[in-house]
């Protein structure tokens, strides 16, 4: 049985229930429209945690004021379905208005992690994304939270976040999850037309392309050209950045060090993201 | 008996076992140097909490960098036998290496109420106050936690923190301590000269006539000039600011609801600050 909770002050008081009977609870945040990577997610808490907590909040203060908050797809019948088939134990599925019942005036800034790929277009994205984790790590405080690697710069500045503010919350990282095309699974996915759908897996194999070409020893700055050249040529979108760096600091890239190879395409109505890891199998 | 702990690691384990065993813990924060100020708050802490723990932490994070970080009086021996006498059960006393292991480049920014009072003249004091508080409830993750109404405008900031960031620690205003002369109790006082200590007591008695006065319904900006031109001419140190705010919004003051009336005021090799509240036994 899958319980929906919509209020924090329920969530507390199940959550504290749990932990006083001991149990161990593993935490999935989710902005819903549930794919099979946040269903991978699920997957690992299961296997780690006693109990099985999803958030599904499309939180407003993580969209720029010209993206897509209202176009982002919601359907939380369909999600309560597909965590009920998952035994998923609880749903916490909070309006803005219970999240954010005064205007906050508190902002929790990250420094250049959040500058690059994703964060020079998106200024004040993970801005957002700070706030609303604080928030709802405080309401659950769970033992393990799940995060997809498909949002690699969200993992590595929640790693950081955590880390330097002694949040005491494990944070476990979760490998990408695709469809069988190679299209990185993602909830926007439903927003590209037809023919962008088509060509939208062009990104994965011009990643890794690059990937096997850095392996071969070819220059950092040839690969970068070449994987943006060729997502442009192939996919016929707008490349926002193609990144490579070392992970998870995102700072320069060392020869030997895990280093993360990333970019986001910008479609007709949705831009979507992705990344190959470099040192993860080929 | 007092315990001290110097790693975080430590204190995590102690009150895990606390927790575990159903004890609820209450936690005082401090920057040591320990007077009666500080005791009133284990005082409180131990009517309500079946365990006190008191951190003791010069944080330089709140400090700004012509501020009085290196003159800042500490004493850890003297401390722990007051903490003792008071039935303090633990003290956690970091260094500043284990708090700040690596540079921290995500930053807490509290706003408009963050640039009033202190704010002005400390503009990066609150940044640093939150971090340190962030980290220090994480480790300790106590039920209650014990503020001193001296520092009125960190109470405010952190009322509102706690409240934005649904952080579960209910958070206790403890009143003003003072000598018998009227001088708030401050770790600073030390730093007067013997003049500059006898006048100080001025500072108190000037903010209670301004209270007064606003009783009588002398008018905002004339009880204010009144103060400002008072504390000039009685205690020979620089006013830094004087405000009279809305208690604890610090927006403009509201006839009716809880007023502030604050001051800080710069002596030779310290600064002093001092509040009353309207509304309190005058």
């Amino acid at each position: 049985m899958t319980i929906v909770i919509h209020t924090i002050q329920g969530v507390r008081r199940v959550m504290n229930q749990m932990r006083t009977a001991g149990k161990t609870i593993g935490y999935v945040p989710t902005m819903g429209y549930l794919h099979e990577g946040h269903l991978a997610l699920v997957e690992q808490a299961k296997r780690e945690a006693d109990i099985v907590i999803m958030s599904i909040f499309v939180n407003p203060a993580q969209f720029g004021p010209n993206e897509d908050f209202d176009e982002y797809p919601r359907d939380l019948d369909r999600d309560a379905a597909l965590a009920k088939e998952h035994k998923v134990d609880y749903i916490f599925a909070p309006t803005v208005e219970e999240m954010y019942p005064t205007e906050q005036t508190i902002h929790i800034i990250p420094g250049a992690i959040a500058k690059k790929m994703c964060g020079a277009s998106r200024p004040t994205h993970f801005d957002g994304v700070l706030k609303v984790i604080l928030k709802l790590f405080n309401i659950v405080q769970p033992d393990y939270a799940y995060f997809g690697l498909k949002d690699a710069q969200q993992v590595a500045i929640i790693e950081t976040f955590v880390h330097d503010f002694n949040i005491d919350v494990a944070i476990r990282r979760v490998s990408i999850v695709r469809e069988e095309d190679g299209l990185a699974k993602s909830s926007r996915n439903v927003n590209l037309t037809e023919e962008e759908r088509q060509k939208a897996p062009k990104i994965y194999e011009i990643l890794r392309e690059g990937r096997a070409r850095l392996a071969r020893g070819t220059r950092l700055e040839e690969v970068q050209a070449y994987i943006e050249e060729a997502l442009v040529k192939e996919t016929g979108g707008v490349v926002d950045y193609v990144s490579i760096l070392h992970y998870p600091s995102l700072t320069e890239p060392r020869l030997g060090e895990e280093m993360i190879i990333a970019c986001a395409v910008q479609f007709s109505k949705t831009r979507l993201i992705d990344n190959v890891i470099v040192g993860e199998d080929m």
